[in-house]
């Protein structure tokens, strides 16, 4: 096991992977192995829990992880165990394994409905400071509601898949009038993401003491954002065509149950909230995060650090609100944070806020600098919590920018 | 065949229907009946397209759509030769047929992904004159843009299916804080969708030219809305738990070729649109429109009259817009219109425009009026296209609202 590994025996986060002739089929991350699941199903480790192989030879995680958390839980907890034995009947199979290195990873889940919400205060402070004014930066239902919005879930694509630069409608600086053109102004957003576990009927609603139950597990997710586009098209409406472009998720899993020793208090909410939000325990997460960006050919510099604690409306009380009016989640909807910024500009999640909106250029390690991402850059965000010298982590998801078609 | 059926030899639309002992399965609707194209198939009446019959066994018409158009057009024209011919190898058959007071009728397509339009001027003319500023009622990219944003697939339900009026927050009269209630301010939205009927690759962009070939069908969509959780939620991100409880559809699609007698001239667009949404040829359809509110054991009273002819942005800009950005479609992708408001108050698509805000109630024959939708009223839409004696129409989509949870 390498040190300082994301993918410690306390992770052994879910994923999707091809190798060799291995089509796609479920897999844990291991040091910088993967575990193949469906193999270790063959061998009958799983007979006990009454998992049948048949789930782990999969395009996508959703089958297994509608089997429901006592048994998911049981099957990562077997894995742990078959990982850890000294006397492990699987230990020394090498056929069980593969290299990291040498495998592909797939989308880890169907993406049934996405929503992406716009939880961080500071975030959204800084917006509202750019764009509205910088004495009442906040909209007036921002600390009463998890404000979020519908995705397009069709373009949410996995780490190392490249993005092209996007075209759509932008108005030029002093016209009037809009041209086609390819956004002048694409941004990344640095954002988590949890994968709904457990469906609900219409008319259902989720409670802050229940949403947990609902929550599998988390991927660190770059909401790629054309700033030009999105100007022009989101009123009234909100964003559209200046994200559906792509969205980018890292491939592993992790479970909330991996999680669970890094929750964090939150932030004091005032005003109270309603009822319905009030929530009790830990709700927020410890995990600290990063963006790198990688010029064609060059090293990278990291440019934000950031960290998932630094959520007002924590991921109860999202999916509750989301639920409030009886919407019906599905096992594999997916639901974003919103941009994670910290408190100052060492910590902002996008370059919207790091260089304010064109102003202040942000400088790489190659002498160069960038107020929006150029053609051919890389994007790189990693995630990884630690405390007591346990380390579970996220990998990366990385995606470079190509030029426009 | 009975007169004036909206299911005429010249229409022959699919379902998904289930009848007796028959589970979930493709049919065409005809008169009064449905013919069950799985039991059609299997005396190998489609062996000559090569179409399996296990197609029709189905939940979901995606796999039937999937085929493609030179597939599934030669199956309705096979249809369509079967009912019509005098020495038709069905004929007698009764087997074949279910009469559709007897069958259940599904959701006709797994729904990948939803989006919603704003593209009728009158409605968008309405709001704006509503909310904003009456003189100025479109926003400046109204005129440039067909607006759009994405909705909630999950809750797309099928017409028959009682909603349940939707609790959220809103803001009451004279206050500065909300409160979690159920909407005082229920409605609906006249509007057609057309269903995506072929795929694209992310970065791959439709033209006005083909967009067509992308277009399966058509149905009736009613995209209920809470006006009062929408207005204090919408700001800046758009319509979200407003509308998310419930959308509900006409269970039969009408295919394009179908609709095509009943094509007509669209809008003149002043400002002239950017070249890419320029467009050739009749892509306006006309389809009469109208919705009924039935108030709890009494008789309908039908509030408008409209006309998906209404549409400032016709179905094939709305689609090459969706994908300039390189944002990638699937088969069974929801694609809705927006509400189709008329010139006038005789043909406004919902209770918010009819009754403008409140202030001029609807009478109903039974004596009551309604500025919203009451509890345990049910909202009937229909639509039919008409012409030289030739009818193709989509029946209806009804929901009943019942009392919040």
């Amino acid at each position: 096991m390498p040190q300082n590994s994301d993918f410690s025996i306390y992770n052994l986060p879910f994923g999707i992977f091809s190798a060799g002739r291995k089509k796609a089929r479920v897999g844990v991350a291991i040091g910088n192995q993967i575990l193949d699941l469906y193999a270790v199903a063959e061998l009958g480790h799983f007979d006990e829990i009454g998992v049948k192989k048949e789930v782990f030879d999969n395009e996508y995680l959703n089958d297994f992880i509608a089997l429901g958390k006592p048994i998911t839980n049981a099957v990562r907890l077997k894995v742990q165990q078959l990982l850890s034995d000294q006397n492990s009947p699987i230990k020394g199979n090498d056929g069980l394994f593969e290299k990291q290195a040498d495998a592909n990873m797939h989308l880890p889940v169907f993406v049934r409905d996405y929503t992406d919400f716009y939880s961080s205060i500071e975030h959204a402070t800084n917006v509202g400071k750019m764009f509205r004014d910088p004495d009442n930066a906040l909209l007036p239902n921002w600390k009463h509601i998890p404000v979020g919005y519908h995705g397009r879930a069709s373009s949410i694509v996995v780490s190392g898949t490249d993005i092209h630069r996007p075209k759509g409608q932008v108005v030029p600086k002093d016209a009037k009038s809009p041209v086609c053109k390819a956004s002048g102004r694409l941004d990344f957003e640095l954002e988590m993401a949890f994968i709904v576990g457990k469906e609900t009927e219409l008319g259902e609603s989720i409670t802050t003491a229940n949403a947990e139950d609902h929550i599998f597990g988390f991927v660190i997710f770059n909401d790629w954002s054309a700033r030009d586009i999105q100007k022009w098209e989101y009123v009234p409406l909100g964003p559209f065509l200046g994200k559906s472009f792509a969205s980018s998720i890292s491939p592993w899993v992790v479970t909330l149950e991996a999680l669970e020793p890094f929750k964090v208090e939150g932030y004091e909410q005032d005003p109270s909230v309603l009822p319905y939000l009030e929530y009790n325990g830990k709700k927020n997460i410890d995990i600290n995060l990063q963006v790198g960006i990688q010029p064609d050919g060059g090293g990278e510099t990291i440019v934000t650090n950031s960290n998932y604690k630094y959520m007002y409306w924590n991921m109860v009380q999202q999916l509750t609100h989301h639920t409030v009016n009886g919407c019906n989640v599905n096992v594999g909807d997916m639901m974003a944070s919103g941009t994670i910024s910290g408190k100052d500009e060492t910590g902002f999640g996008s370059m919207l806020e790091l260089a304010w909106a064109g102003t202040k250029p942000v400088k790489l390690n190659d002498g160069t600098s960038r107020v929006f991402i150029n053609d051919n850059d890389t994007v790189v965000m990693r995630g990884h919590a630690e405390k007591d010298g346990i380390r579970v982590g996220f990998g990366e998801v990385k995606g470079k920018v190509l030029p426009s078609f």
